[in-house]
């Protein structure tokens, strides 16, 4: 890490650097994101791969030339998987260290997690990271998480959700910025998403001079995601040598839509719960209204029920296309009694014009919630 | 075509044959469109391939059980551009003579239209074959145009509007009926689009003895939608054995939404022109008032304001993102005297609280409208 230290010294000297043309962008990305630049802790995830590493260093850069004053933590999950998972931890150590960052790492078991949850091994490392991240944060009560994902991310996540027939919502693709979970105030942001390509990063590192590691998991074509990267992207790639910047213009196109959707679908349950005699406070799955849901658009109407389902069962697992349109279908005539089953026992009953959820157990709490 | 010829004896001899898996389907997706089922005269474009000589044979079935009541009119147009398209109009002359159907030929020269007209060989053919179809459907007074796009070419269309970047739009593929064009009442229908695979139409086709014809064509990768056959939809099935279907059901949700978001976008063009001095029934591209757009969302704010370029301007060739993002900007801050360039030279200007649309010429009527 010797041009590493070159590059420090010379940041000391001149008080104000000039910042490189990657940091420039990373900076631009920073302010229209809206995220902080002082007075905050800011946990950035590292793995020691291309992406995270050219992060860490812009955002080094950044703080050096005082574009930004933050607290920075480097944090490194190790997931366990590989032989070399133990180098990678301390060399992002020694990264910290060099650039005199707080480091924070721990070491899990992702197989024994995955073996226990029944997740498989790609879930459960990210379920396995995200909690890491979250506690780190509240650690260093940290109000921002940060990703490094990028353009090519981006674009192969849209393309695994339409391999799945995902409708605009899976295709909106990656957020930017999100909160980390509904119940928390922890933002989580990839400010490298919406500009940088991976071998943008790649090459942001050599110009730093600092060799990134390498993750052999990321060559292996059972992974899907690795698949898309290696060959479905390189094809589509043939047809459009801006497939990848195209991918992205796209989702946010579905982004947007999906947004005015969804608000959409949330006046609607709100009118269409208004005459329900649910008690108040009792919001939970209310009866919802038939002739105010008939009258809704389709994409309005399937988003209305998809949000009420939820409500009602707590989560949207295994919910597929199927249960919905057989909900749907609950509104068409003028017949009342007829059921729809739900995955996990749930039932949707139509009673005269009205639409009831009924959960698994008998006093109308759903699992999750009880 | 001496199976054929048996199938056909049998037919006369019971008097309602029982018809095939195949025709059996072709019905349900025939009602679910709600296409006539009698006194109508329909026009079947047929190249002589399997597709559509599946679905000539399957309404042959369905009009001698008496399931149909139509009359059948066999179009094909001879595009002149291989050795053997004599030979597929003579095949598909002798078949519609066959089944005691009137059968409609004309040739004509794609390449030579190509080149008047600068469109590329594919577009030309396509143009080329809906003006025939038209003309021939004008000629019969026939009400219906159908085609027979299968559940494969809806998903190769679906890809090529992605490799493209394509919105909702453009990925809700191929419409399963519409009319033939905005000025028109015949309506063009794909009554295999919905349901049948490629290889469906094939088995159904050998499953008649019916030998169909080969079009080398179809085998030349340098389209780019041959290629998407033959490649790359080949590699997203081995994510995904039910790749299109899956493509299918998203491009159908799609549709849903855009279809959603555009009568939106008609209510907010109808608020946002309402206050404009513009003359009554000048309904071409009045000016629009920045607050009513300012508060749409951007899903529906953006296909209105395209709506509205369109109205200006007579069609939207050539206006990408880039044009929509520069009017939208338009609508940010107080200043008015700001302007944004559309291809054509048009012109968006913001005038106070308005947004005016300056066709090139002179005396405000567009190019394609004079």
């Amino acid at each position: 890490m010797k041009a590493l230290k070159y590059q420090r010294a010379r940041g000391r000297t001149a008080k104000r650097p000039r910042v490189s043309d990657f940091a420039n962008r990373l900076f631009i990305a920073w302010r229209n994101l809206k995220l902080p630049t002082d007075n905050a802790s800011v946990i950035l995830a590292a793995s020691g791969g291309a992406d995270s590493t050219a992060l860490l260093l812009a955002l080094d850069e950044l703080l050096r030339a005082e574009k930004l004053s933050l607290k920075l933590v480097v944090a490194h999950l190790d997931h366990g998987l590989r032989e070399a998972s133990k180098a990678d931890a301390l060399w992002v150590a020694s990264l910290a260290l060099e650039l005199g960052l707080d480091y924070v790492k721990r070491r899990t078991d992702v197989k024994k997690r995955a073996a226990r949850s029944g997740d498989n091994l790609e879930q459960s490392a990210r379920r396995a990271r995200y909690e890491f991240l979250k506690k780190t944060a509240k650690e260093y009560k940290a109000t921002l998480i940060l990703t490094a994902h990028t353009l090519d991310d981006q674009a192969e996540t849209i393309i695994l959700r339409l391999l799945r027939g995902s409708a605009a919502e899976g295709l909106s693709g990656i957020d930017a910025v999100r909160l980390l979970d509904s119940k928390s105030d922890i933002q989580l942001a990839r400010p490298l998403l919406g500009w940088a390509r991976r071998v943008d990063a790649e090459d942001y590192c050599r110009s730093r001079r600092v060799e990134f590691r390498h993750d052999e998991m990321n060559e292996d074509e059972t992974f899907a995601r690795v698949k898309v990267r290696k060959r479905l992207l390189p094809l589509m790639q043939t047809f459009n040598n801006k497939i990848v910047e195209a991918l992205s213009r796209t989702s946010a196109l579905l982004r947007e839509d999906a947004k005015a959707l969804s608000e959409q679908a949330d006046k609607l349950l709100e009118l269409a719960t208004q005459r329900s005699d649910q008690k108040k406070g009792q919001t939970v799955a209310a009866p919802l209204n038939v002739h105010v849901l008939a009258t809704a658009p389709a994409a309005v109407r399937r988003r209305a029920l998809r949000q009420w389902i939820g409500q009602g069962r707590g989560d949207l697992r295994r919910l597929e296309m199927v249960h919905l349109a057989a909900v749907d279908r609950l509104l068409n005539g003028k017949l009342g009694g007829r059921t729809a089953e739900l995955p996990d026992g749930c039932r949707v009953t139509r009673r005269r014009e009205w639409l009831e959820f009924k959960s698994k157990q008998p006093n109308g709490v759903s699992r999750e919630k009880s």
